[in-house]
């Protein structure tokens, strides 16, 4: 096990701030293209991480530290930023996200207790039990997979114009 | 084709900041991890980075403008960054990193003169003729794989960690 509570949170604290310096002031061409139908341009990217700080990460905590295993988690809907009028410029996105991350961090130093509490359990709709240190990784591997796609969705953008590189450039033939 | 100048230049301006922001201050859990024997962890990720900076890009730039296709291009090797003693904290080479980049964007935009220089040539020692704008392409092709790398190496670390979670994550199984 390589889980770490502070390891953990070091990570979750750096995305929004990376995201917002890597992302802000980019062109329409970067940030509207995407991999083709039905899938999601970076804009897109940063609805869904907005998404689950309001409706996936903290609510689960919460649930696993007061109901434990007399309740099954509420199914996170993985599109449901899609169907939402979802204005707003990129910026204004990212500081919603950089805010509703600090915030949720603010939240989660605040109900954890003590280091037991890491291994309390909940009901996942689809896996059974889980423990609250594999959710909390699942946190960290959850942004650091669209950090990924972010970078690969823009990448691909330049799948032509690379030329013979393609060769050597493994992320635009995934 | 989808590659513009000024749309590069908007990515290769962002990538240190936004990396240094990501990786400053990470504990060496984050830092030294790789994807075992023979993979890079993020700290050579950033030695490799920087080597670009030196001998890569802008030399390969000035080729093509000065020598055309009379010369080919020395061979880079990928490897280097490995070889010698790259010391420093990752907080030194995330500078190192931007203070270079930050020089070779200025140098390109001074040796650029008109949009047709885009189409010059050169000639690699694998690949043969390419031309300057596909240099450009992989250049931010280049970087955006490998931030891509940086965040599967750390993703990896916690691949146990995220018990049955792990099905959802495909960062953790390529």
């Amino acid at each position: 096990m390589n889980f770490n509570l502070q390891e953990t949170i070091e990570v979750l604290e750096r995305t929004p701030q990376s995201i917002e310096y890597f992302l802000s002031g980019l062109s329409d061409g970067w940030l509207l293209v995407n991999e083709g139908e039905g899938t999601w341009n970076v804009t897109e990217v940063i609805d869904h991480l907005i998404e689950g700080e309001k409706n996936n990460w903290i609510p689960r905590v919460e649930m696993i530290l007061k109901e434990g295993e007399n309740n099954t988690f509420p199914t996170f809907d993985r599109f449901s930023h899609l169907k939402e009028n979802s204005g707003g410029t990129i910026e204004e996105k990212l500081l919603e996200f950089k805010n509703m991350r600090k915030h949720n961090i603010s939240k989660l130093k605040s109900l954890l207790e003590t280091e037991s509490d890491l291994e309390l359990t909940g009901i996942h709709p689809a896996f059974g039990v889980v423990k609250l240190r594999e959710l909390l990784s699942t946190w960290v591997v959850h942004d650091l997979t669209h950090i990924a796609q972010i970078v690969r969705v823009m990448a691909k953008r330049y799948r032509e114009d690379v030329g013979p590189w393609i060769e050597y450039l493994g992320i635009l033939t995934k």
